[in-house]
């Protein structure tokens, strides 16, 4: 007799795990949908190249990646944003814009188990497709601002950053190697100061360079405290013209009602290649050690490089197994009844009290009232027993003296009271009883 | 440059046909929480030894297994019961009894591309753990049919045969290999009755097996009608006992409501080898080539073959890709809006202008009306063309002149009337005109 175990970095989410998701997600998607988003699903496994093509390294590696039956190199989806575009190059090139599309799926990675992380883990999120301008980020960023709010969270941020001031700063420092920089920008929340700037010495930074570099991870803050520094330490025209975007972007986020969640943080780079511009990730104070809950940008190049026409796009992901430890540590979800409302027991083993027994039952349920009867033939004793762990408010007890009278009798577990009731009244009494 | 394209056998889900999905599963959801059951939902894969123990050699073949970067064998879950088995023997032996879990999601099955038959299909069901009676049977058979009926399917039957009863019909003829008896039986429908006959007999059966074997599958109809040939077929105690079973479950389906949709089908086995008594599947006469739209049955042994304590069960699927065709064949599903309500567009591209429309249209929104602004800052002839295509019945349109009168514009685009209204009662009007 063997015990066979899940497989490592998967879990099983039980019923009240599953009600506190599907009333989050229920939320988000209630608020995408208001926004003009649809919904779409691409398959769970693609060619492992329709990845490679687009993801930074990192992302590669922790493909979960395998060969199927037939030779062929799949992986299961990393994100939807690969499988988005090369849905928008197959089939939607010419359909108007901008293209609205959200998905609240499943995603997966391969990680070293140590690492603890989830190796299939879920995102609600959203890719808004052929627009170019700064309302188009505006829109995706409230969005994902008012899909917190609609969850119950409120201590959050949305932090925006921007990959040409990004690439502009590694020009002005000369540094060739760009991507690398940005790495390292991204990682300087996970380490002390010390240690960053040990790093940033290491990557080949001189003492002028360096400053240069933490003068910008201190660019952080709301648009008035931050931009008139940031105009000083960016000259070039490109980097002006950005910083006039994101000064666009404040405002329309104030006309979108959105203001007082949004922060600009020129440190966040945003691990993905992909990105071009205007990028953000939200962060939510906690003590769980949990970082960015959800995070997005821009990627201009991403639908060429899939052999399409060139178009803007810019989307995002909220990481749902980051942010429901939060909303529960803030006690922000309500309690989900998984209970029965109603538990019919019945008194005797016969077919015809049996019937009774699924005939009250049905008419409960089709009233709406979720009912159970008893399908394992307990004793009354043991069904009330039963009916008490669950935590079921009312009891129905059927006998057969009552039922020849044409009634049963509806038991109120809190009070112990009980009543016989007629047959063809017993779910306007239990509507009332409720 | 290159394209790529989707892996055979799997399909992009697109904004109409992801409506109509969610729009059945949340109709079959509904059925299946009033009957009692909570949601659950388990890894995406499992390691393939845990199917192999349970399932009928056809599953392990067509299992979407592989190895893991680390080695590991694994496959993609080919249906839910044997990882629900898993858990329960895990973590729920102990747990109060009948446990009530329902799942709504994708599957993996690896076949021949020329198969035609989809790699990832999508199935609801249920499982209900713990309970021997036949109450349970009726239970989950009930809950079949009415998750039907709550999609509007009305011409449909939930057949039911007996594992029990065919294995004692293998023993009468002496057939020792039973299973492949009933593999044999299991696709009956997918042959003309020569070929049947044909392949009966190359199985071994002599002339009066044969007969017996088209006398069993003839056995097909309501209960008067089948019951008392079934009796002078099956002569046994233990297939007495079953029959007894089988009355008992229509005279509970008949308390139950559902009677009209239920008939006995003795020769039915269904594929996987773990059935152990009552099975049943559902077929939905259509012109589609489309055979059982769900199935199901009690599998009492599963769970000790799992390494748990023997516990009886039952549960069902059905299969979401078999019923969705149906559905819109009979016109039975309601049509989708997918378009927003309000359109906004705007004159100029001064930054003030963006933010009033960004502004306008969160006001619809807040007030729950799905509402867009032109993100592609078009030309007003081209932004009403847009909206027009979109199918938008309705289109603010703000000017700089009315708007120092603190006014927009809004226009019946059926009509082609439009008002000016003023901005504070923007939201008013066009709940009124919607």
């Amino acid at each position: 007799m063997m015990k066979i175990e899940r497989v490592k970095g998967t879990r099983d989410l039980l019923p009240e795990q599953m009600a506190k998701r599907r009333y989050i997600f229920e939320r988000i998607r209630e608020v995408f949908e208001l926004y003009g988003f649809n919904e779409i699903l691409t398959p769970t496994f693609e060619y492992t190249k329709l990845f490679q093509l687009r993801s930074g390294e990192e992302v590669v590696n922790q493909l979960y990646a395998f060969k199927d039956k037939g030779g062929r190199d799949v992986s299961l989806r990393p994100d939807l944003t690969s499988s988005v575009a090369r849905l928008f190059v197959n089939q939607f090139q010419n359909a108007p814009k901008p293209i609205k599309w959200y998905y609240i799926t499943n995603m997966f990675r391969y990680e070293e188990p140590q690492s603890g992380r989830l190796r299939e883990f879920w995102q609600a999120g959203v890719e808004l497709i052929g627009s170019a301008g700064v309302e188009a980020d505006a829109e995706v960023i409230a969005l994902m601002i008012e899909s917190y709010l609609a969850t119950g969270l409120r201590e959050f941020t949305v932090n925006v950053g921007d990959r040409v001031l990004l690439d502009e700063f590694a020009k002005m420092l000369s540094v060739k190697n760009d991507i690398g920089l940005m790495r390292l920008i991204d990682k300087k929340d996970k380490m002390n100061r010390e240690d960053f700037i040990a790093s940033l010495r290491d990557f080949g930074l001189d003492d002028d360079a360096v400053d240069k570099v933490l003068f910008l991870i201190e660019l952080k803050g709301k648009p008035d405290e931050v931009l008139s520094k940031a105009y000083e330490l960016f000259t070039s025209e490109v980097a002006k013209e950005e910083l006039k975007k994101i000064e666009e972007l404040f405002e329309l986020l104030r006309a979108y009602g959105v203001y007082d969640y949004a922060l600009i943080d020129f440190g966040i780079a945003r691990g993905f290649d992909y990105y071009t511009s205007i990028v953000f990730e939200a962060i939510a104070p906690n003590k769980l050690g949990i970082g960015s809950i959800g995070g997005g940008g821009r990627y201009d190049n991403l639908i060429e490089v899939f052999g399409g026409k060139p178009t803007p796009a810019t989307g995002f992901a909220i990481g749902i197994e980051r942010l429901i430890p939060i909303l529960e540590n803030k006690n922000l979800l309500p309690e989900f009844k998984l209970r029965p409302d109603v538990f019919v027991a019945y008194i005797g083993k016969g077919l015809e009290i049996r019937m009774k027994a699924a005939e009250i039952t049905q008419m409960l349920r089709r009233a709406g009232i979720k009912a159970e009867y008893d399908l394992q033939g307990r004793k009354l004793r043991k069904a009330l027993d039963h009916a008490n762990r669950l935590g079921v408010p009312l009891v129905i007890i059927i006998g057969k003296k009552d039922l020849a009278e044409g009634k049963v009798t509806v038991r109120d577990m809190k009070t112990g009271e009980q009543k016989a009731v007629k047959v063809e009244m017993v779910v306007d009494e239990v509507s009332e009883m409720m």
